[in-house]
């Protein structure tokens, strides 16, 4: 069976929220001969959602992503996942829910390491689920990193044009915002903040807006305090840090420039002047993204040998499972549409 | 000689940047008989300022601000410095400038400590010049809190009804944003994060919105932490500093809730759903400012036994002393108008 479409992995995330619902609305969307999708869940979850969006698609059950084509017109659901989740109370934190997101993330990432998919895209997690789980990681982002055994890695937003467009950023080329630091508290990001930490954020993001196919690659570098430490007055990581770094990334023939103040470079961002941003720690980022429509922001972690995006929204216990057009799949359907990119561009 | 008109002081600020310009322009807009004005700043800079602008007012020079209104139509300017500012290159950094902004700021804030004026509204400094001038403060606010000698105060940024509904601010009561720590490090914040602090900005915003006439006054507080910390997972402030603040403001009676994660916070808060907003360091509160339309913000020092408000503008040399309507005064304006407001409440 010869077949050229990519496979794309979507996990399922946390099955009490909003993610089995987004992935199937979103697969909707996309015409059967753009890539092969396998469902990395469960069949019960799966058929429900597909039932719950009123979708007469039939579900395959498969052993592995290799047999994602197997079922025809069929929805290939692969369940790499021992957790007993088929019929779980909706919108509520349950620790199987939480194992059953890890595992299915955990499967997902090594079948991309081992070539056997294209890219992974997926469905959100609950963090308190995987806690009850006893699986102590913040979020997506260092789990991936962990599986993949990498230690410089980045979560980035990334704002594809429209979405930048329907959120007033001024530049028709999108806007990338990623962060050298993410799930760690204030007071640690000073002693995170290394020359090479930065300069590895700088390279990792104009890699992917080559990727991605920017025109341009033009990186503004925030600086971590005020007025970027007004010359040393208030915190010496502009002199000491962030300047050197930004001055290496020049000197490899990149286009970055600062670190200039957070609060008038994210303005500068929105304003059309730089297709990427790296943000010294998550709130510099968030603030921004958030008020100018953080939702329409899809999820790619920068540095890792397999291709990962996932919309940037939660599990929205509040609107899980409702139906009724409530959970708003356009992030999901952002996230596959960049997937599919990245993967055509890695040639 | 009886006037109620109430007595403010404008101060001229950098005598190199847009602030004179500002000034006259701004005062042109309000009627005699809403208050008295007395510059505080070089007569030579003021006259100029008002040529550049075609205003044929013509200035007084008094000795103190109780001769305001001395020279009748005249525009009554004082100058309590000995720095040789009357004929400085526009839109450079000199030291002169530098300490006849500061002289001008401090001969101010003693009269109003005096109770000789009754309020200040200051127009832009450089902090370039200031500290070649020898005169290490970072801004207006750490040399009003000095020269008050006060420990507890707060710089807050206020956007006016109108000004807040055309930054998209969706709260028909505008919107003010307070800093809990503001120009320091980020490594430092952590450990300036006192309840106490936390606390006492709380209520000095809950003041603010009453003195302002604000009929609601639900304060949110922003956490330090990403994701506020998540439950203790990356950061303790909020469990430790932020929270025991929070919770002993309600126990005053206040409205207050947090800690919320603060790129959440700031999103709610431009939907209206708080009139004030509690920002732990700098750049989390300004991130979110300049994106909305933080020009239009007015500053107003809070802490003070002073009333002092400034439009929140920098010195712009890049546009200072063209003309042609360059330098826009509408945040003068507002400044004055808010100066007026809170003297108008103090009864």
């Amino acid at each position: 069976m010869t077949d050229h479409r990519p496979t794309i992995a979507l996990t399922l995330g946390d099955v009490c929220g909003v993610g089995p619902e987004t992935v199937v609305r979103a697969l909707a969307t996309f015409p059967a001969e753009s890539f092969l999708p396998v469902v990395v869940g469960h069949p019960d979850v799966l058929r429900r959602a597909l039932a719950l969006v009123g979708a007469s698609r039939t579900v395959v059950e498969v052993d592995g992503p290799e047999d994602a084509g197997r079922g025809g017109e069929a929805l290939a659901c692969w369940n790499p996942s021992a957790a007993d989740v088929g019929s779980l109370t909706p919108a509520k934190v349950d620790a199987r829910a939480g194992q059953a997101a890890y595992d299915w993330l955990v499967a997902a990432t090594r079948a991309a390491l081992a070539e056997r998919i294209d890219a992974i895209v997926t469905a959100p997690l609950n963090k308190y689920a995987l806690h009850q789980a006893g699986l102590d990681f913040p979020g997506h982002t260092e789990i991936l990193a962990h599986e993949c055994g990498v230690a410089e890695y980045a979560m980035m937003l990334y704002l594809p044009p429209a979405e930048a467009d329907a959120a007033g950023v001024r530049n028709p080329n999108a806007l990338s915002v990623a962060h050298a630091t993410l799930h760690t508290s204030i007071a640690s990001v000073p002693g995170l903040l290394t020359e090479n930490r930065i300069r590895e954020t700088i390279e990792l993001v104009d890699h992917f807006l080559q990727r991605i196919g920017q025109p341009t690659r033009r990186i503004g570098v925030c600086a971590l305090n005020p007025h970027a430490g007004e010359e040393g007055l208030f915190g010496e990581e502009e002199m000491r840090v962030i300047g050197p770094a930004v001055a290496g990334s020049r000197r490899d023939g990149l286009d970055a420039v600062g670190p200039f103040p957070a609060d008038t470079l994210l303005k500068r961002a929105v304003e059309g002047e730089f297709d990427g941003v790296v943000a010294m720690y998550h709130d510099q980022g968030h603030i921004a993204l958030k008020l100018i429509g953080f939702h329409r922001a899809v999820n790619v972690t920068l540095g890792l040998p397999i291709i990962r995006t996932s919309p940037s929204q939660g599990t929205a216990f509040d609107i899980a499972w409702q139906g009724g057009g409530k959970a708003d799949p356009s992030g999901m359907q952002a996230a596959i549409d960049v997937a599919l990119r990245l993967v055509a561009s890695r040639g």
